[in-house]
């Protein structure tokens, strides 16, 4: 195979989630479909790499800044939810249930991987935090060592703002079974028992 | 999300071995790097499709026509080798044992996908067949019904070509546990079992 190939098949494998082998398979799938996906493909590539920006204020990926989110009149402006990633944004969205704002930091504190607080938006977390208008914060990080290193970074960080911070309840996962819970988290959900 | 986001992530999400969420994630990979793999891998896709070609003889993906396998004075003209898509070619090129030309199929028949033989590279197979310089015929297709019927099927199109016909050897695999093997290659390594 020619060079070319070689190349964009080394790129594909580098994508999350594909190897070698996959990419191979991917590369050839495309090749056999030239026209309905090779061709969009590379164009909505160049599309989104040409309008697609971080929001100025929330860091949500959108090819509007402010982005969709940050722009619409009918969100609640009093609650800023922070996530690590665009990803988090995301699967929130998809649950429908929160009308905030958000704020995306980038990432999580990470000693192993090098990522310290100014990897990360936290200056300008402080800042909108610091609008008279914000009440809530809300860190919606993942559950992990690093998302609650994190949290606990931005509750120093936000000791002389005056807003509520809080964050995600722990618990048993809807639709899970107690059997195959860990331990930390069936703790979790019986320390924080509710009364019916 | 913008619509260019959209987009990009349901073509992603259309390849072989990725799904919605795998999708979201490499775009989301893709955005986090944009210099060092968006950038990259829409030049790649450029490159390639403005380049690589299939090859007129064989149907192997390659930047030059013929392609490099074709054009090589070095390997044995004597034998063809059938295979059914570049994917096995390039399975058997890695495997670096085979010295001879293939000859790319393009798929194999399939009553349930709907591909007859005007969909596959079989003429040409039979013109390049008939060239004196030819004298063996490898068919290396998988051993599925569809292989195995698109076999038959070339050795009945083969049978006025004066050349001789072979096929690939079932048996164990290398590194194989008889315990682990199906019924049917149990029997097809016994019945083709070679004396020391």
């Amino acid at each position: 195979m020619g060079p070319e190939l070689k190349e964009l098949i080394s790129y594909v494998g580098k994508l999350p989630g594909l190897g070698p082998r996959s990419a191979r398979r991917a590369v050839l799938h495309l090749m056999k479909h030239r026209s309905s996906m090779m061709a969009p493909l590379k164009d909505s590539l160049t599309q989104v790499m040409e309008k697609v920006r971080d929001c100025q204020y929330c860091g949500n990926l959108d090819s509007i800044d402010p982005c969709a989110i940050c722009c619409d009149s009918r969100r609640d402006r009093s609650t800023l939810c922070v996530v690590a990633d665009v990803s988090d944004l995301w699967a929130l969205e998809r649950s429908g249930f929160y009308n905030g704002l958000y704020h995306v930091l980038g990432g999580t504190l990470s000693a192993m991987d090098g990522i310290g607080p100014e990897d990360l938006r936290i200056g300008g977390l402080v800042s909108r935090a610091s609008d008279p208008a914000v009440t809530e914060i809300i860190l919606a990080l993942n559950a992990t060592v690093d998302g609650q290193t994190t949290a606990h970074y931005l509750v120093d960080c936000l000791a002389s703002v005056d807003v509520r911070i809080s964050g995600l309840a722990h618990g048993v996962p809807v639709g899970g079974e107690l059997d195959y819970l860990d331990d930390g988290t069936l703790s979790m959900a019986m320390q924080s028992r509710k009364v019916y």
